[in-house]
């Protein structure tokens, strides 16, 4: 390995930890608390250190979702449909990243805002990817039918807007059991 | 009248033409050209004369919010639910207002946010609306099996979650085409 290499490697390493110990600080402490500091004091770094590798809170903020988004990927047409209602009840489970996701989302839809672009070329590949999905599951029409390109925005949109529900009032809205309701919807006609 | 009746009356109008005024600079500059000094500008106030009425920006932009609510309000049993379709087409004619209650939704959810009580009340109302729509156009069972209690919550979160993957691709996302689909997904069973 020449010394760039390692050098690059022990950046991508020091990157990953990074990601990692924000993750964390979202869990325990939610979207307001992800402070820069925050993340800089688990990792050992200055917050000068820090902003080295994520210059603003929003940019690490993305990062950790991009990386929320390799982990949950669904690999083409490899998933069944089904599979997506576990992915709900995981989700249930993990309001800090589900916060932040949800405040991240709403703010990138203002003028400017950095992540922006990082949402609409997520939502364009998320699309893509349920349409793969309900294909795989029902074919060039569902029962409904609707076509996959015309289901996947609706299964997308179900999915965000009960966690905006549910993380309002977690003790009234069931976003799993609500999340299968929509699965039936689609699965008669 | 009393002096004192004239002056909250005198309050009540400067607080609508307040309102009004935001609305405007909402549609024209968006959200985040949405500030408290633009809006003073435009009803002939001081920033400070308008911190009288409204002592944050999240609380003039919720009061806009709660206004709107009042004259798009779906009365109770009285809505088929066809003109929900139609509230849907017109609200992508105005995508400075749906901005602003998006971004706003979306700040919402985080710790001690301003507006958070405001949108879990609004929700909560809101699902009981939709459920009373739900019940009059199709009694106490959708064609799909789903009560119109557990119906509610969903065709709540299509329409939210509709409007972020339109404000972040409005070239790419038909949003009254994709509400239509969904009302005739859940027309069927």
């Amino acid at each position: 390995m020449t010394s760039g290499a390692a050098r690059s490697a022990r950046g991508t390493e020091r990157r990953a930890e990074i990601l990692r110990a924000a993750l964390e600080v979202i869990a325990e402490r939610g979207y307001r608390g992800a402070s820069l500091a925050a993340v800089a004091e688990r990792v050992a770094l200055t917050p000068q250190g820090l902003l080295h590798h994520f210059p603003t809170k929003e940019a690490l903020l993305v990062a950790v979702l991009a990386e929320r988004d390799q982990w949950d990927a669904v690999p083409g047409t490899g998933w069944p449909l089904d599979l997506l209602g576990q992915l709900v009840e995981y989700n249930a489970m993990r309001p800090g990243i589900v916060q932040t996701f949800s405040a991240l989302l709403g703010e990138s839809v203002t003028e400017g805002h950095p992540a922006r672009e990082f949402f609409t070329e997520r939502y364009e590949a998320v699309r893509a990817n349920m349409t793969q999905v309900l294909r795989t599951e029902y074919g060039e029409r569902l029962p409904s039918g609707l076509t996959p390109e015309r289901a996947a925005p609706l299964l997308v949109a179900v999915m965000d807007g009960l966690q905006y529900q549910w993380l309002l009032a977690p003790e009234s809205v069931d976003m799993p059991a609500a999340f299968r309701d929509f699965l039936t919807l689609l699965g008669e006609g």
